[in-house]
């Protein structure tokens, strides 16, 4: 048997599937030709995973030992619940003769790959974690395939913030290309525009030329940084998932609305917000495909709907740079992990 | 408290969400002064839905009470598994005073909403059902809304075949769109290209003016009757579910990929036979949204990933011309029924 570029080779149980579709891959440590073996130095848990957990474990030390039991279980950190990862940090231990990544022994990188199809061992029981951030210190090993990606980690930002803006960097090049697709002065609406893909989303749909461009939070609290962070010409406050709420908050339909909130229910919303011919984007994880569908169908809306697809190309650098140039972009990343660690 | 376009009114819980995310609907009969009250004759369960309910509860039996029981608990036929309806045939009975669809008292319908969202009381017991097809014998009463969609039915085609048509009609509609951005001579994949959407996906591909264009099927059988109906230019046999075998089974990938196959499982194989650059629209309600997002970010694949959104303009129309216009769909529609009465 030879290895395969998508992770074949590792596929454990069932059998013929790929790495993400499986239940279980090996971490063994004999690594083939074509793979990269990193040190693990921290998990960054997406965002639907990690509230789920906490909502259905409780106790910050509940949730490490769940999270510790689906890596031993599965080799890797999938959550069986949503169905979602997040991404690692770690340094470069091994390149095969064969890989082509283009990495070097003692990299710094980020895997740019979910961590629902990334071989994962923990070795030390995840002891440097409480619990109680998405952010997960970790000493292990991880594999990446010939056809996954990793970015080599900036210099010029502290690991946590580059590793939260690398977690979520699709969605800002996705919004990017739609918002231009959709022609000059579109108006756009984001989710969860207070949030980490939410606050890039609105960067990339500004500078890609978008017309009025509002931003949709669930708190007053969060509107006052929104609209401090002056990313968005107007920031409304309702309940994503009340699409009726959403509708009358938002006003005039706009051309292209980008949900970024991690919580089930917010399809509908969505397309009460979009105007006949506009175009969702759905990132959120905890989007429901049948909810959209039908959603969509159910209320006679001719909106196109998108899978957020995590990966185009130069994600990572164009989400990097849209940090750098954008001072209130930064401000809400930092607001959002001083929130985090306090919670 | 006045009607909604949207059957807000009709929405018992929880409140304030909108009727397809509704757990219960009202039934009563009092109707509302832009609601349209039809007499059922028939229900067609969504694909997805019926082959659940067939593998959770096994004989038909079994099937038909599980059905009623859904009604009778939520008032719609919601399956709760798979969050997906179907649709249903009936007469009106009574048009609201404000009701702007255009009905008539008398009008043969069939609904083009989903029924995850149409308030529905069956009298009969289903007792004319046997349980073992997806079309459902049923006296009862249903509900349409200011904005729902129904299409009056043809008087030159037997109900059960226009209604089957129409219950998939988003499919061709869309991927006439889909077909005709992708540019002259596209090459067109249909995933399941022996089923209802699936044949009309193909036929709406060969209109829009698709370059090659393959069906894959996962039967000799199938494959033998999408041969002779000519609307493929390539019949090919793989199981939609294993995402390498339908690689090699493709060959070069494709510019669009159309996925009509009713089982999960399909994403990966449907990524990995697109191009760069090129589309799949996800028809299936079986369709994962994580399992798409994560599954293209996970290969790199820089896909454009559509929820096949079942409504488009014109699609009831353009579909049953589909139909009428295109010999080999309707030899695989009445072989389909055939064997769906069969089995």
């Amino acid at each position: 048997m030879s290895s395969s570029p998508y992770g074949l080779h590792r596929v454990l149980e069932p059998a013929g599937v790929l790495p993400q579709q499986a239940w279980r891959l090996s971490t063994e440590s004999r690594s083939w030709p074509d793979e990269v073996v990193v040190d693990v130095a921290r998990l960054n848990l997406d965002a639907a995973s990690f509230r789920q957990l906490r909502e259905q474990h409780g106790e910050p030390e509940a949730v490490r030992k769940a999270v510790l039991e689906i890596i031993e279980e599965r080799g890797k950190m999938h959550n069986p619940v949503t169905g979602s990862g997040g991404m690692l940090l770690g340094t470069v231990r091994e390149v095969g003769p064969e890989s082509p990544l283009g990495l070097r022994v003692g990299d710094r990188i980020a895997t740019l790959v979910s961590l629902t199809l990334t071989p994962l061992r923990v070795d030390d029981g995840l002891a440097d974690w409480s619990g109680d951030s998405e952010q997960v210190p970790c000493r292990g090993t991880a594999v990446l395939f010939g056809r996954s990606i990793a970015a080599v980690l900036p210099d010029d930002l502290p690991d946590e913030l580059a590793l939260a803006v690398l977690d979520v960097c699709g969605a800002p090049a996705l919004t990017d290309r739609v918002v231009r697709d959709a022609g000059p002065s579109a108006t756009v609406l984001v989710l969860g525009g207070g949030g980490k893909s939410g606050s890039l989303s609105l960067a990339a749909a500004r500078r890609a030329g978008a017309g009025r461009l509002v931003a949709l939070v669930p708190t007053r609290a969060e509107a006052g940084a929104v609209e401090a962070s002056g990313l968005a010409d107007e920031v409304v406050i309702a309940d994503a998932r009340n699409p009726v709420a959403v509708a009358e908050a938002v006003g005039a339909p706009v051309d292209v609305t980008v949900v970024c909130v991690d919580v089930p229910g917010c399809e509908h919303g969505a397309v009460l917000a979009t105007a006949d011919g506009g175009t969702i984007v759905f990132f959120s994880m905890a989007t429901s495909f049948s909810a959209a569908a039908l959603g969509a169908e159910g209320l006679a809306a001719d909106v196109r709907m998108l899978i957020g697809n995590g990966y185009v190309p130069g994600h990572a650098t164009f989400a990097l740079d849209l940090l750098r140039d954008t001072p209130g972009v930064r401000d809400l990343f930092e607001r959002r992990e001083r929130h985090t660690s306090r919670t």
